[in-house]
């Protein structure tokens, strides 16, 4: 019986194949991001995997449909796994923001599904860090969260020399299209042209750009100058006031595909260009109050990092470090009449808080130390009667006998 | 907008609701689980929330599809969210156990889902601390997996005079049947008998029995004699070696529900009876040859232990800690013209390992204080100039001033 396309088994290294993934790593990722976030002072929220389907229509419209995993329940309620994050963090925050003094800094590890009928191969679910500040307009917010992103991938040990956060604002391609004399009606549409500019030949963005009034010439202008806007100066600044001006550039290339963006907006690029943006995240100050029908109006930003453009980059700059089985002692039991007090051995030190094996039926010596060696456990330890244990140091092969109840104290 | 009934949405605390759930409880019952679990030597692994339907019903028969949210997806694939690990578990240890040695020692944390029409107002997911032993016939290796479960528990603080383990085998139940001259194809139907015996009316099951040609008395008097069977006395003197014998009993009133479990089963409950079983499992070693189509056969056993009953028990007892905002610093800026060497300062603390806030706005001093200590803070830093900070520890009131350079070192 197979797993569904798209979806990831997650084994213990080292992997059986190269077609599994590793828990071991996934854990390591999940770690770091905890481990980051609560420095900065974001506690961990979650919502439910599934939500009602109109949570997703409501806030990207009916198009999104097509991308969902949605159904119907059995009471009839249609319904999808959360495709993202954001509008159940709109929701909770709405429901009980009262609560919580602002801002509120929130993140959360969900996992995340889409269903793409046509991109067969790719992966329909990932894991995404999602990092939320919500209840302050201050450009100085934008700063301490992009402070968090950069400081999450410093954490992995990359450097300026391995990412940038390419910094943009829509407020500024906002100005452009109005001072350019824009029709407001058409600024989506404008916005999504930018966005896709990377990826279509020149003809054609130039022939939809002048549908609009415009140049690719003056766009292209516009983002070679990358004039910094008055809120975008201020997170420079901010940022370089922490020492994190070298992981920051103005690019106005970047403005994001989603509709609901509303002000700066941040992607974090691989400087070699091989991969995938790394993260991207921007202002939504409309959408708490759009979710909860306007009864709260709440100013916020965030970004999404996921857990397989991350894990490829780790792995091509030699960052993801070798998942040992974490074993710090075997129990070898060579004397069967002694098994019920290496039991009571094995127990203690458990319990002392190493971790512990040993041969759970009758072996030979010589089977149960080659498990060791694999196990690459840091002490073996052995009775020499119903009194003693001979603990030895795998590295340096000092011995040392020991009463039972001392033990643990010989395992420095 | 709301969640959808069943589901759960997790907030960190103090908890702004009774009706939502903490993130912090949820987090605390991972940890412990993993470090336990790692103790023992079990691994970590992890299968997709989505299967094909059939891996279910293979194992569980057409029934079970009433109690699943199944449906079918855009590529019309019957499919439906986990009800439980076992069968993913299977599926993935048919697919590549040649690449580990026996036994194999797993276990996952699994969000799992069952949709039961009639319950209103039950949950319809939970998170499942799943422990599984592959590949060992031997008692030894339930009395292991029984351990890890005993100390679990004791993890939390939970002692003996808090829970037991109820010890069972169903082949001390199938000895009974044929003994007593049980049909084998009645067997299953018997089972089940004495799975709802605590809950069903004497008489309606003295009639269910005796049409299997068994009288209650019978059945009774074989479960308060309560004698151990072989397999079970090798278990009792495994944990008793380990020091846990108080924390286990026979008691053949435990058969469990589920239709594939073929020697040992056990449950864990608490002393007081206030609560659903804390814990269940037992041995199935027909199930990775079911699930393979008859490709792997492999001895295995394993338990499922959720975080629902358990949260409630913690809290019963007292056991839960208080999940205080965990900020070790906060940075207070009186002086403006001092942020940008505060903002300095915070990064270098969070850089150090410190969780750091600081007013992320000019706020007045007052209003900073007062934060500062709703966040507990263990100390408070202010610039005194743009070289020396003064840093005070909430608890003694101790103030010290140093260089900015050397701040870190008086966070002890």
């Amino acid at each position: 019986m197979e797993r569904l396309p798209g979806f990831r088994d997650f084994y213990p290294e080292p992997l059986p194949h190269p077609d599994v993934w590793s828990t071991d790593a996934r854990q390591f990722i999940f770690d770091q991001w905890r481990t980051v976030a609560k420095r900065y002072g974001f506690r961990e929220y979650d919502g439910p995997p599934l939500e009602p389907l109109d949570l997703f229509t409501t806030k990207s419209g009916e198009e999104i449909v097509g991308q969902l995993y949605n159904f119907k329940d059995k009471g009839d309620r249609e319904i999808s796994l959360r495709p993202e994050m954001t509008p159940t963090l709109a929701r909770m925050v709405a429901a009980h923001e009262r609560n919580y003094k602002k801002p509120i800094k929130w993140f959360a590890i969900p996992q995340l599904f889409r269903y793409e009928r046509q991109q067969k191969g790719r992966l329909r679910e990932h894991f995404q860090f999602n990092a939320d500040l919500i209840g302050e307009t201050d450009p100085a917010a934008d700063a301490e969260l992009i402070a968090l992103l950069i400081d999450t991938l410093r954490g992995f040990g990359l450097t300026d020399a391995d990412f940038v956060i390419r910094l943009s604002s829509r407020n500024a391609w906002q100005d452009f299209f109005k001072h350019g004399g824009g029709d407001s009606a058409h600024e989506y549409e404008f916005f999504q042209i930018i966005d896709k500019l990377e990826r279509t030949p020149a003809e054609e963005t130039e022939k939809k750009l002048s549908a609009l009034g415009f140049s690719l010439a003056q766009v292209t202008q516009f983002i070679e100058a990358g004039r910094p806007t008055a809120e975008l100066e201020s997170i420079l600044q901010n940022l370089a006031a922490r020492g994190l001006k070298d992981f920051v550039k103005v690019d106005y290339q970047v403005i994001r595909g989603l509709a609901y963006y509303t002000g700066v907006v941040f992607e974090a690029f691989d400087r070699k260009g091989e991969f995938r943006a790394i993260a991207g995240g921007g202002r939504y100050n409309n959408l708490v109050k759009l979710i909860s029908g306007g009864k709260v109006d709440l100013a916020a930003l965030g970004f999404g990092m996921g857990d397989v453009v991350l894990l490829e980059l780790l792995k091509a700059r030699g960052l993801l470090p070798k998942f040992d089985s974490p074993m710090d002692v075997f129990v070898l039991i060579e004397d069967e009449t002694l098994r019920p007090i290496s039991l009571r051995l094995v127990h203690d030190l458990r319990g002392a808080g190493y971790a512990v094996e040993y041969p759970l039926t009758p072996a030979k010596p010589d089977k149960q130390f080659k498990r060791a060696q694999e196990l690459k456990v840091a002490f073996t330890a052995r009775l020499e009667n119903d009194a003693y244990v001979r603990i030895r140091n795998s590295k340096t092969r000092d011995e040392i006998v020991t009463g039972l109840s001392g033990a643990a104290n010989h395992l420095g």
